[in-house]
């Protein structure tokens, strides 16, 4: 579907981040041109212009998911949703860009798997994307190609893995220089907080005991070890000044640890998850196999039945900042690869079409948030972060089209209205030389 | 001064909370016209144009100074800085609106006080004002008269005390009336959280001790004062969903009661003020007495060092949200009628006009938070919260001019220069049943 | 049952709070004489000397609970137990001696209130007991009275309430003369801590509602409501360095409070109770009234399912010191006078008999603490607190002969064999200006 | 000096920790014998009895310094205080057994490292001792030996380094596996815990930025780096289910954790040292080279002025269990090794002569405990979770005659009369498989 020419939202209620005002939506060629009353003139509309009537209805800047893994190649395995798939729901959602992860294997090329994910995303894309770079490794190759990704191919988000021990964890030794090195080029870190030695040995006791199903799973990498892990993080990060984005936040005990270092001074953003908002841990002890290993991803959910709605007050609180999905879907083919050894069920759960309306439902409609907070933790707060802003997160002459009209009544926003062409390029951030230079990163030289 | 018809100022960089940008901004008749790159054509500005080049500064919108107490009739003295003195000073200091507090005697009304606190000051403001309105005591009267000053007189913010037993203290019950009632109007409640009955004891037995100076002050009231009533008025206005906000936050321990209400779901917001961001409290111990009983206030300043770091974190990391001045100066004159009786010294210290670049300095300065953060804690967020946005607290196109040039290499940013005319008029807030009704009030229904 | 003039224990696991052996213990007149291996020769035992086998038995210091209210005269009934009935069930549930409470009413004798209780319990005792004294109001006699209390009647400590506004609860101002008295008289003060206005306007608030029934109850008195009366409590006894107990911590957040509080250097001691650390809250909303109504006490029991376990672990890191169980019973007619308003249900649940076995198995079968920690807080640190040790609280030569024979294994220790003998008086607390005058207070000059 | 056959100790005020009596002691043997008073008939004493005069003064079970490293090969040097010197400092001190260190290289056998430590110390003691033993690697050697030691030579407490890179260090998986072990034979594990990567780090940034004094030794190794590993070691315990002593807890953020984990119902004690209790690291800005250096410790003591008064706090309510010294004494030559180089300063402060009377002053004369929790942090608690109990840490009938008479008033007590013979062996401790098996360590099947 390709955008009109020119476009004219009418009479809706306008959301951004820091206020709501009734307004129409004046749009040519993917940009907003115009926002104000009455911005059609009474009699037809003209020739070339479509008009979306939006009355009662909300008009926000598109969903960004910072956390997807589409096409995955992961587990032996390969996630099913592809970038074409993927970026559908995504759409079908209310979610108008994603952020993937680019992920070499220790001692290969940033930039090429930088350029394998794009020409995996480019040809199939439906709707905006960008590239988180996983660092798997050190070397003083990847020291220089995180400069170059930085500074030539718009990135500005590292990822580095706690767990998945020998597969792509990092020791503490790394961390420190992969963390010195996003601070030298202004990138911001991501971490995967679990500790991956404690996971192994975990699951080997497990495994011992006779528990090989699902439940294994949570048991053997129970919340004390992603919050371990984020503790560390936030450390290793204070030794250097780097800013830090914990993703997928799944437990109190961790969410604590960066609310604790938040008070501290420390500039941390915690990710939490659709899944993780939405639902529990509990499902791990479902007596339908395939229920309890569609729930499977790592970190876990977890089995504290008051952890949804612990993370949901702290997205609300600001003690967590942005919102993601994991989304890394397996079908039950797939996931029964660890039929009888719950280490060997591909990790992933699905959320790319769910995160904006469960973000709602558990954190608008439960009163939690208000609408503006909701445009800011489902997209404004990832633009600022990943350097996008306000061309993408915000609903303002000038920014990109990229917006979702919403219907606050609907019992499941099952498919809102997007306004989303297709594109074949990434969208390239902001380098951070640039205008906008630290969004939302406070100052820590 | 008169402001000038038109007005540009340009190539400064325009910080708002959200991002910034080098642009012009085009000012008529008070409000801004345009913002944008080069809006002026090369030549000689036309006649009627005032043309400000801000080439190497910051533009920024006016600070709302959130707490003062100008010419106020208090502990058998009246407040030295009037309205003129006051808010001359504020400009001074990069301030251009402020919130002055109406405050009735128990027993009499809201509104009467509320027009008195307005004869006082249309007289005599050099910039933009509103009122917090006090409420020392409950009746049905007062009931009435709540509502009247929400609907018709732009008040959405009721003070009450719980310290100054006998002259403005509400015991529980009453405040949990006047929450109650708050949340039905759609005010927002400010609190004076200390314990008054403590107070008192902690008062006499200083005395009986033989303690009569400025050191008697925060001993007879140390933080755990502040912080037990911080915690009693955050849970009464839970019990009623109330929004709350917290004035005067001085003490390491009542901000983090209002960090964990934050983290457990709650919504109050904290404002430091300038005294105790900038200084703690071991003046009291200052040889001088003049030097010590200028630091008087209530709450006090604190004796631990590490105070207003802490406050300055929580003011980074959005835990505390505004800041105010609690400006409300007594000169030695009218200190000394405390000579002999720390009870005595008339309660207050400055800080309007040094406000802001007190954040500035131990905020931006220091790496804390960056420049946007600085304009949310020290003007949009006040906006926001008390109904002001985005007339106030955002420079954007019919927005109010109220405009600070700031250079961030001056030392001390004496006289930033200004745009601020006199009104007669305090400023109308929004109704809250209109645009923009819960600006950061999240629901909690 | 009269004691044996002579008695021998032979083979136990003799269990003190600081570590245990395999010993005899020989009794004589209700007092131990010796302990050691082997104290009898070989051969038959000598005329006069009965013998038990406790073989694989574990031998005790007799329980203590802290805190019952037997044939209490409360919300216009009388508690079901009187001391002969709620004494019995003491002893069959291994428990030897009962600390109750003399309660005045505002404007009554302290005096006479313990006299009264005294008339009553004397008569029908079955096992050892002490008295509390409550302080409902506060004058010069109270004054007095509380220090004759000191020391003529062995009492050395006194209970305020904050809650049951207008019958017994004391404004902040009266605590603090209250508690300025316990310190100077070296009394601990006791608090029920409950904020009554809270729970007065919570009440009206659930009524109005339509909730009349037990759920109505927890709502109107949430945990913030005990939460936040404990840190008022905490406060004022830090203000006059007066030792605390608060009894009955029900809730999480309430024991926080006092964990916080000790961190703090505070001297707080905190006594969950056998209904608190055994179940849960979820039962105000059971299907049975009478079911749900029996478990109506105050502050209620939680609803948070998580809560007993947390109430363990800080009972068994030392966070809680002791253990009560609140034991004042009514029966279903009794407590059907709230058939159709919950504030009229009579407030008490059960507990005396069981107190020790839900102590056992929730605290040592489950791992959480070992024998020697359960009689710790079963037993000796009440013992320390209220100065009875070491003749209460330790199976040594000289103490008591107050002796449970406890089998570790039995599903529930239903009747545990009792050394008991009724007595006709009150025991005598040490005064504190004898041997042990500080058990467990640490000094805070 | 040897022992007198038979000693009695008149009219002292015996102290244990749990009350206080005024009371004779009878000394036979090195024995407590008898315990009571007026043991003593008047008239002469009888021939081959020495009998003290205690009157006025307090007698105490002797001090156990848990962390000790005398003659200690470290850093290229050898700590100058040997078992001789340093015992007699202990015994000047009031403590009358210390626990050393017996500590292999990786590859080196335990039980090699033990009997090496033993031929050091048993000619040359003049105190009573007891080795901890380092497990510096893993094998199947290391985990057959560490039972052997267990068993047959009565370590049931070993320890292992987080810090020390490459010379000591274990990582995750190692510790998993050797707490694993200590679960398995019952011994306690003993964590260094600091971030041994993050000192490497930090050491070589700091020496880049040119920081070369003493001062640099805290700034490469701040306190997040030692609450980070208290974290990780707490969570690696509570993955096997091991009761974890935290060795050195030097600053405020790690007691926390510390408290934390106690209140989340895991089985960890902490150690601050005499040092840490004294003072605090504002030393290493000290203009002299020497006194810096000779406070330079692993972990370093703190910055923050309140760190010594928090860790007393925690030690008065329990978070906090014992008190070691960690005394391991470099003469200035010897710290001289680092003069140009802060990482080459030998490690280590004296202490074990000051231990006493620092926790007397800073605990019990600043009324943050009383005389018997004294006993408790200074001995009792030692001798029971080192399975010395109560043959060590109580004077009892029956237990060793390890006494300190310790006069109250002394401003300072310098050299306290104390009845400790020199012994030729190590105290074998009990098995755990004996009388006393857990003392301290709550169960965690």
């Amino acid at each position: 579907m390709a955008a009109p020419s020119r476009l004219l939202i009418r009479g809706g209620r306008v959301v951004n981040d820091d206020s709501s005002q009734v307004a129409d939506v004046l749009v040519e060629d993917g940009v907003v041109r115009a926002l104000g009353r009455d911005l059609l003139p009474p009699g037809d509309a003209p020739a070339g212009l479509r008009v979306l009537d939006a009355a009662g209805k909300l008009v926000l800047p598109g969903g960004i998911d910072t956390h997807t893994h589409m096409q995955f190649p992961f587990m032996g395995s390969r996630s099913v949703d592809d970038f074409y798939q993927g970026t559908k729901a995504a759409l079908a959602g209310g979610t108008t860009m994603i952020l993937d992860f680019a992920i070499p294997h220790k001692g290969h090329s940033l930039i090429e798997a930088f350029e394998t994910w794009r020409s995996w995303a480019d040809p199939k894309v439906c709707c905006d994307y960008s590239l988180h770079v996983a660092v798997t490794w050190w070397s003083e190759q990847v020291k220089e190609e995180m400069k170059i990704l930085t500074q030539d191919k718009g990135v500005n988000s590292f990822k580095m893995f706690m767990a998945y021990k020998d597969l792509y964890m990092l020791r503490d030794g790394e961390l420190y220089k992969v963390f010195s090195r996003c601070k030298e080029i202004g990138a911001i870190a991501q971490v995967h907080a679990e500790n991956g030695d404690l996971i192994a040995e975990g699951a080997k006791k497990m495994l011992a005991l006779g528990i090989t199903g699902p439940e294994g799973h949570e048991l053997s990498r129970p919340e004390a070890v992603e919050a371990e892990a984020t503790l560390r993080a936030v450390t290793i990060a204070g030794a250097v000044n780097c800013p830090l984005c914990v993703v997928h936040v799944m437990s109190k005990s961790a969410a604590r640890v960066i609310a604790d270092a938040r008070r501290d001074g420390k500039v941390v953003y915690g990710e939490p998850i659709a899944a993780g908002l939405g639902t529990d841990g509990t499902h791990y002890w479902n007596r339908e196999w395939p229920h309890a290993a569609h729930h499977v991803m790592g970190p876990p959910l977890r089995p504290d039945p008051s952890t949804p709605d612990f993370l949901m007050n702290l997205l609300a609180n600001g003690d967590l900042t942005i919102t993601g999905s994991d989304h890394c879907t397996f079908n039950t083919c797939q996931k029964a690869l660890g039929k009888d050894d719950f280490t060997k069920i591909p990790n992933g759960v699905n959320g790319v079409e769910d995160r904006m309306s469960v973000t709602w439902e558990k954190g608008v409609h439960s009163g939690k948030m208000d609408e503006n907070w909701f445009v800011a933790v489902t997209s404004t707060n990832a633009a600022k972060i990943f350097n996008l802003y306000p061309r993408k997160g915000r609903i303002a002459v000038g920014s990109d089209a990229d917006i979702v009209i919403w219907d606050p009544k609907a019992t499941r926003a099952r498919e809102p209205q997007l306004l989303k062409p297709a594109r074949l390029e990434p969208v390239l951030r902001n380098k951070r030389s640039h205008r906008n230079e630290k969004p939302m990163h406070r100052n820590q030289e």
